[in-house]
């Protein structure tokens, strides 16, 4: 049988209808974020990078890669085992405590990533607790939707920051059936924050427990960088908190906080916590280190904000138009695979400005965009020398200038 | 509703039957492994480490350790994005191409976890392959069950290492479906190895690809590293490589290597792959380090199996029972979750000796284990230590002395 051959056509259709990935090889420079070394051909050498999760730039941060490089010569590169075969290291304990804290709850429980964090969490949740129904925000992230489906618990989607909706939904199941009710703070792509009192308060009339995925948010917003359950003072009516270390921290890993006893089940009964090699503790040491520095620094927090407001600014300025939300993130809509690319591509090569274009299966079809995420270390003449190369663009391919 | 009731009644459920888990927290030091600290209460402040999967104590190495803070230093601790939103690093391609070498493939994928490359890869092989009929080894790791399961393909288990019983289930199965036969080299808790030729020869028959976990093998067999399929000549014959990077590499991340369409192919459909952060690439240039001193060096492989040779032959000699096998793998059966934990427990806290109990789900219940994995690094008076420590216990306990 001829594997490659079917491999191989359905590899054409995605280059058929423009969703075929190429990515950009890049080698971010360590203390002069957000610039990097381009090792593509057709690009300058040094590009400015204007999609970066890392979104504070901690990734470069002195504090951070001093205690990774100390947990390195410590304790060595890897962590050995599983969590339970010998993998489990003090820094990942300490970590545990630090994100706990975080969060305000009574324990944390580390994951490979925040990918697996939620396939983990949510299919042992929805899998063990029986008769489970997931209410599923419309647009939650991918490793939501794999571990609901995983879990092969019921599940029913409401739609997009809509609590009346969720009320509703909500009304019509089982009172007696435990039900858990998942989405985000903040939605990467469109950059939309949720009505998290709103929700909360349905889903405690409805007895149902809440699963909120911060991983845009962690670091980010809230005093002590808690996400926008602390900024708002939900935190402690949200049974689980789920975040990443690998944005806004710098580092890699995923998380869930809660109360002891759910993350112990979690820690005691999901196979993608388990079965894996734990986080090397060196990993473990940097994410503790940057979150402590943003538990009290607000200066990356503050720099990252006016960042955003001045790009936005300027981008209406030059009638630019640019979905509106009250977040960090700035989508600038094409609603067509092969022109988002192309303006990409132009933007990268002519301007040294690298924006990857988002497409499908990452956002629906239609829905192509260029997402920009300002961040603390992009000058005022970063933003300049952007919004010239989006203006000069703009005129030149004739793209609608209505609000997208 | 009471949710923390509902996890502690599973919890307890667990602690009754002897299977709840307490990881062991450890600190590693490095120059001395398998010498680590313990931050246990009841433990002796140094212990040496029997259960570690660094099975060649790499992840003290000083040029992997070197590779991991220069890149540190000159990219930062976190690749910043998913490999398509700026999360593509030099490193990560560098790897990339490291690994296709070691199995002689055109291509590889690098993914966060060995855990994460199969679930992700089995998952869209099963679920984009219109009717493709998966047959797995019923002794396969929990990653590729989960894939499976993930994929909703059709499911066929054949017997453990038994290519007769592979020959039959495949020729019940229609002619023209595409048929993927799972398996793994090494097999982690047994310490046994597939008879790999027969396997391939059969699924050849059958047009079926062939998916090899050979996790428990890279870096220890093949006069490379590349496993027991580099070993036995058989690697151009199998469709599908998967490794980690986090066992005998001493870092941290798996990958699949194969033909540059299937490895195409996994990138742009596996939604475990692009929906996630990418492995940080100082992680990445740690691993290609790894890599590159054990396609040369013999010395490790050398002496590991010298050391497991010795551990082997002293226990015969004293009379204590394990489990026959060709790999550097020792299982000392105990067949009983809180007698195996017990036995852990003396050896901690009396000599020092920390190897964790094996118990459900990670074997079947009623085979509870304790394994050693003993490497280049533990002395002779390390495994006399050891084999002193057993046979005390084993008098002490008059467990039966009958081979398990
Ligand atoms: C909303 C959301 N949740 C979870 C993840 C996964 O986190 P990680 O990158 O740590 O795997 C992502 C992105 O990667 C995300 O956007
Ligand atoms: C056979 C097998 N495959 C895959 C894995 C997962 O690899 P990783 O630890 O890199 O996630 C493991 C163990 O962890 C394993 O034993």
């Amino acid at each position: 049988m001829d594997f490659d051959a079917m491999f191989d056509a359905q590899l054409d259709a995605l280059k058929e209808e423009g969703n075929y990935r190429i990515f950009a090889e890049l080698e971010r420079q360590c203390g002069q974020f957000p610039r990097a070394r381009s090792h593509d051909d057709d690009a300058p050498d040094q590009v400015t990078v204007w999609c970066s999760n890392d979104y504070l730039g901690m990734g470069q941060h002195p504090v951070v890669r001093q205690a990774m490089k100390d947990a390195v010569d410590a304790c060595g590169t890897g962590a050995g085992g599983t969590r339970n075969i010998s993998g489990t290291a003090h820094h990942h304990l300490v970590l545990e405590r630090e994100l706990a804290d975080l969060h305000g709850k009574q324990a944390a429980l580390l994951f490979t990533s925040g990918y697996v964090s939620n396939w983990a969490a949510l299919s042992t949740l929805g899998s063990r607790l029986p008769d489970a129904v997931i209410l599923s925000d419309a647009l939650n992230h991918a490793s939501m939707i794999e571990g609901i489906r995983h879990s092969r618990a019921q599940k029913v989607i409401w739609r997009h920051n809509d609590p009346e909706d969720l009320d509703r939904k909500l009304s019509a199941l089982p009172a007696n059936a435990p039900k858990i009710v998942a989405f985000e703070s903040v939605y990467s792509m469109d950059g939309d924050i949720s009505p998290m009192a709103e929700i909360v308060e349905v889903a405690e009339k409805h007895g149902a427990m809440t699963y909120l995925d911060e991983v845009h948010a962690v670091g980010l917003y809230g005093p002590r960088g808690g996400g926008v359950s602390e900024d708002l003072g939900l935190a402690d009516r949200i049974t689980l908190i789920e975040g990443t270390l690998g944005k806004a921290y710098g580092c890699m890993g995923g998380y869930v906080t809660g109360s002891a006893s759910l993350c112990d089940f979690i820690r005691s009964f999901a196979s993608g916590f388990i079965f894996t090699t734990a986080l090397p503790p060196a990993v473990a040491a940097a994410a503790t280190a940057s979150i402590r520095h943003l538990k009290v620094s607000q200066s990356e927090r503050r720099q990252q904000r006016a960042q955003v407001a001045q790009l936005r600014a300027k981008l209406d300025a030059r009638g630019i138009p640019h979905m509106d939300n009250p977040s960090h993130i700035i989508p600038v809509m094409i609603k067509d695979p092969v022109k988002c690319r192309m303006l990409a591509d132009i933007l990268m090569h002519d301007w040294g400005i690298y924006v990857q274009p988002i497409n499908y299966p990452t956002v629906p079809k239609g829905t192509e965009r260029l997402r920009f995420t300002p961040g603390p270390l992009h000058s005022d003449a970063d933003i300049d020398h952007l919004v010239a190369a989006l203006t000069t663009l703009w005129k030149q391919c004739a793209l609608a200038h209505a609000v997208a």
